[in-house]
């Protein structure tokens, strides 16, 4: 039985945690041939640079002192810019999958028949806390990891589950939970996680100007504050935080073989 | 005040769930330029080619019959190897950091003074779950994900913390966990989790021939059983599971600009 190919019209796709050479070659790839990209604020000019000039670019991230565009708007924006034969590229920061509101922009296309695909990317658990030398298990330290957002709206409070987090053999990951670190603190080590226990807050990870600021749990909120980390920002709080060191600012190596492919596919 | 740069001398380079495009670009230049492979069961035929064809190549996973390479003589076979001018990657299924027992590698190489990188991959749960359209959080539906080994030794039991486990909020990610799947059903249940929770299991995730198997937490290992998966595979547990839907095998797809690259630069 012959099958009818549909060709992808969106790729929802995760644009890593910031250096632009920790993009997947897929995604890297469909970068490239982006007609339209829709992107977020966490997504850097390097990666943005890698479509082609004569792609329409769409920012619906939240930029200072504005309200940041509805999640339903940025549905609908993908919805009313899909069209066979024309690439849409909606690049998200770390993976679409987690924290990123993907799943719901996969439904509404869904909902609208619109062929897609996911393209994952490295979670900021995974890329900013390899770059600071913190794995997310160890042996003896770690065995399994917990991914948990420390966001809340301005009028709501921070529903977690305190007692299954307060767990000290799990890794425990925050992700945009500097606002609320000192709340997160307190409730987790009123559910029974050691005060001295190790943490560790890094801003920027993986791109020039990483900054890492590290503790323990009943500390972390004080040191992250006078050494005024501004979010977004990850936090880490785990046996596995005592491996945290700064390795200084990385520059951005792009290998010239890589840079030259980049530049003839451009002009392909 | 000047700075020795110190050149890295190992890798230690996650290869993602499998499809070869599923590397980041900095884990494909480094395997690019390797002189010395040392890899995992897990890493396929199509990665390894991307290494220069003079590259020595060290197998230290398990064969079928065979005892696995105990981790200790991995990690002293990478600092034997490593060498100033000498690029040795140390290639692991997944992200070294997840599960992978890099950061005991990353141990060794450290004490020994030998400057090395880690460099993140796709984690299964993210590669293979988007694969299947499964998120792993979801608005509604999951607040966190937890990503536990569900693997243990032969005489030992599983020791997990399954009350903190047992949250209907969070998602379940096991690693390696089919062989124990029967016992990590019952005893979440045991723990509160409602037997009609969804749960998936995938093997061979991003890579042709990937087997998707659908159920709830009561009778997913009996259909797991049924559809004859084997290990390795990975298990999701959770409301998001529910999204799981199997889209074929799917091809490799290199696009022919990036062969042409490959091409090139071995030539180089």
């Amino acid at each position: 039985m012959s099958k009818t190919i549909e060709t992808t019209q969106v790729y929802l796709v995760g644009a890593g945690p910031g250096d632009p050479e920790l993009l997947t070659v897929k995604a890297w790839q469909a970068i490239q041939k982006a007609d339209i990209l829709v992107y977020d604020r966490l997504v850097g000019e390097e990666i943005l640079d890698l479509a082609p000039a004569a792609a329409q670019r769409f920012f619906v991230g939240k930029e200072s002192g504005r309200h940041p565009v509805p999640q339903h708007k940025i549905n609908s924006l993908l919805v009313g810019l899909a069209s066979p034969g024309r690439t849409v590229v909606r690049l998200k920061g770390g993976d679409p999958f987690i924290f990123g509101r993907g799943s719901e922009e996969a439904e509404e296309l869904r909902n609208h028949d619109i062929p897609y695909e996911v393209i994952p990317g490295i979670t900021s658990a995974s890329g900013c806390l390899a770059e600071v030398g913190v794995p997310l298990t160890h042996r003896g330290m770690a065995t399994s990891v917990r991914l948990v957002t420390g966001h809340r709206k301005a009028d709501e409070s921070l529903d977690l589950n305190w007692k299954s987090l307060a767990d000290p053999d799990t890794t425990l990951v925050f992700y945009m939970a500097l606002a609320n670190l000192p709340e997160i603190s307190e409730r987790l080590i009123e559910a029974g996680l050691a005060p001295d226990t190790p943490a560790a807050a890094i801003r920027g990870g993986t791109l020039p100007g990483q900054q890492l600021c590290t503790g323990t749990l009943a500390d972390i909120s004080q040191r992250v504050a006078e050494a005024g980390l501004v979010p977004p920002a990850l936090i880490v709080i785990g046996q596995v935080a005592s491996f945290a060191r700064d390795r200084g600012n990385r520059p951005v190596d792009i290998t010239a073989e890589f840079a030259a492919f980049v530049r003839e596919a451009g002009h392909a």
